[in-house]
């Protein structure tokens, strides 16, 4: 794979040591590196298998070793939602970058161009929800001068949700912008993001999705029917990590005048997780029935017990600053009496996270809980994203967790 | 001041740039550094009037650059919550540091040792709180044999707290344990954290912390009577950025057999924010009135306008990964139209953080709120600590927002 020597792993001295042997400082961050290279692969197949090209938003872990890995599983690109990740995504080689979001910065812009300038290779593509905003990037880009034309998509999006336009007609005239503009830019297909639709109510969140879908396929044969796209190929891309069984239901059967190409972009297939994304799936699987890949959470955070101050309390040393909370508190998976090394699982053991601070997490657990000071004990969170971020070096072990590889994250 | 040497800044090519210009990629996290540099002198002045010392607590910032200012303005010390921490203090050239939690792991327990034995100059407390916790770090203390004593303060905690003893007899049991391991710890003071107090009631709240003060003092004095105390001076602290008018108050007043000193620990004076301790102060000066330091926030997020899709509602390129939301929303302080200077004050102008994304804030606007594509809104955060672990480069700004030092943070 071409990205493969230059995507660095972090570790020295990390490799070979053992997180129940507390042969590392605590708390850590690991991943299972066995069941990672199950989802990798898996997910890929699974794509491959349904016809569409796979694009994985790589803000998730923003981990070159992990980019690496994505690529060599036969990736179609990278996704980005911030110019400074694209920055990094590109100090890594990182050759096809998908940017889902608007792009708006002067000095976002000016970068961009750069490096559209100085290589060739170089493939981009960003969106653009407003004809406000097309003018805004036409006229940067012009200044910049890339030396060929930056590649945009229309975003769609919904009520009350983040960018995007609302309507088809509005989609017409961003579109007609983006031609008028056409010595800098090209329109090259139709963005959405589906995710944001979640509600209590899993058949009303189903409905919203695939209404949402459609939506992008009336934007897709609209400015298709005015002749409106460039290239050969027009792309069509949706799909988080939660309802991308419903976007390879719904855009591959968009017809158009010339060919399509659906891309999904879901990123955490690689790690799963204990809470958002495991109910996600619980859902796409209740949804969809057999052929869905089995994909496993892979990442845990471990701490050491550092008092057991009161009867029903366990504080241990991982606290908001190590595991994201924005979707649910992380789950008690696992704990390893210190000295030992036998595992006893924590689900389903009435432990839960009562309350967080920076650097402590406060355990409300069962009486006879048998747990001591210096006793390790793993959370599983939920949503990797704010997870991934607290951490500059994170752990790839095996299934005994002895380090592997050691990664960076660039956030 | 000793320290200065070696406290870096990281900027390189960003000195200079001015932020409403657009001239560094947005979004960005900024200290107004005139402000910053009023807080740093009031506060010192502030505790030295008061007759005690001022550990901050660093892990808000995290910044060497910062630690520097700390050191250099008259702090006796800089405060902790983990090892990894002490680490990037060490590296940093930090000489005095309170290590306010348990310290019970092998691999940081092996790591202070090996700093005692290396650096005599380096001093160093930490906290215990049961006898169990007393045996392990005695234990793991003579296997690393620092060639000294390691000191110790006995923590109290509040009940449904943290860490901490619950009462005093426990506290003597601690402290005779710390007595019987002699050879490797010796007794050093008293600590608490009365910060977790905080309840919706401010009579209740207060009430709290007068109370856990007393117990912090009742500890002492039973300590002292039982002779359990090594060293010329007994250390007392307590104090977060909430209610060090209440320590200073209860804690000088302690008579012990032996001289004691009072260290407070309030980490955020140096940033303030604009919800939580905000209102602390605002509640400190009303329950104190006047001779309380004036502080001021001093940090912001800007961020640019992505889309304005819908009326009422504007997307920010800044989100969960670029603020804090722990102890509440960020606010939105001021617009600047894209390519003028001319800040317009956005507080009280109706503005509110309806949801954030992992990069983008969703912000409900009134009507006329007179907002563009690439226009550029500030955020106020508050609770900076979970503002600060966002970013590894920090901008300090003049009063016209030109970057007058970029310093990196080591989370």
């Amino acid at each position: 794979m071409e990205h493969s020597e230059t995507m660095p792993s972090a570790g020295t001295g990390t490799t070979g040591r053992n997180v129940l042997r507390e042969e590392l400082p605590l708390p850590v961050c690991v991943l299972r590196g066995p069941a990672l290279e199950r989802n990798l692969e898996r997910f890929q197949r699974f794509t491959e298998q349904a016809g569409v090209l796979l694009c994985p938003h790589a803000k998730t872990a923003m981990s070159p070793a992990l980019f690496g890995r994505q690529l060599a599983a036969g990736a179609w690109g990278l996704t980005f939602a911030t110019c400074a990740q694209v920055r990094v995504a590109r100090e890594h080689g990182v050759q096809r970058i998908f940017y889902a979001n608007q792009l708006v910065g002067a000095a976002d812009i000016r970068y961009i161009c750069d490096e559209l300038r100085r290589d060739p290779g170089f493939e981009f593509y960003c969106l653009v929800d407003s004809v406000a905003g097309v003018r805004l990037l036409a006229g940067r880009v012009a200044a910049a001068a890339p030396g060929r034309r930056l590649n945009v998509l229309v975003e769609g999006g919904m009520v009350g949700g983040r960018c995007g336009v609302r309507d088809v007609g509005t989609a017409v005239a961003v579109a007609e912008e983006v031609r008028a503009a056409a010595a800098y830019l090209a329109l090259a297909g139709v963005e959405g993001f589906e995710g944001l639709a979640r509600s209590g109510d899993d058949a009303h969140t189903e409905a919203a999705v695939r209404d949402f879908l459609a939506f992008l396929a009336r934007i897709a044969v609209t400015l298709d029917g005015r002749g409106l796209f460039d290239g050969d190929r027009v792309l069509l891309t949706a799909g988080g990590s939660s309802f991308y069984d419903l976007v390879i239901e719904a855009l591959p059967a968009v017809r158009l005048s010339r060919p399509s190409q659906v891309v999904i972009r879901s990123g955490c297939y690689l790690t799963q997780d204990w809470g958002l994304y495991g109910q996600a799936l619980a859902d796409l699987h209740a949804r969809t029935g057999s052929g869905q890949p089995a994909l496993e959470p892979v990442m845990e955070v471990w701490a050491q017990v550092l008092s057991v101050p009161e009867p029903g309390l366990v504080i241990l040393s991982a606290g908001r600053r190590d595991f994201g909370q924005d979707a649910g508190n992380p789950v008690a998976l696992t704990h390893v009496r210190r000295g030992e090394s036998a595992r006893r699982p924590l689900t389903g053991a009435g432990w839960q996270l009562a309350r967080a601070s920076d650097q402590h997490a406060h355990m409300a657990v069962p009486p006879g809980h048998g747990v001591e000071v210096g006793d390790l004990v793993a959370l599983g969170p939920s949503h990797p994203c704010t997870t991934f971020d607290k951490w500059r070096s994170i752990h790839l072990v095996d299934d005994d967790y002895t380090v592997t590889e050691t990664v960076r994250t660039y956030f």
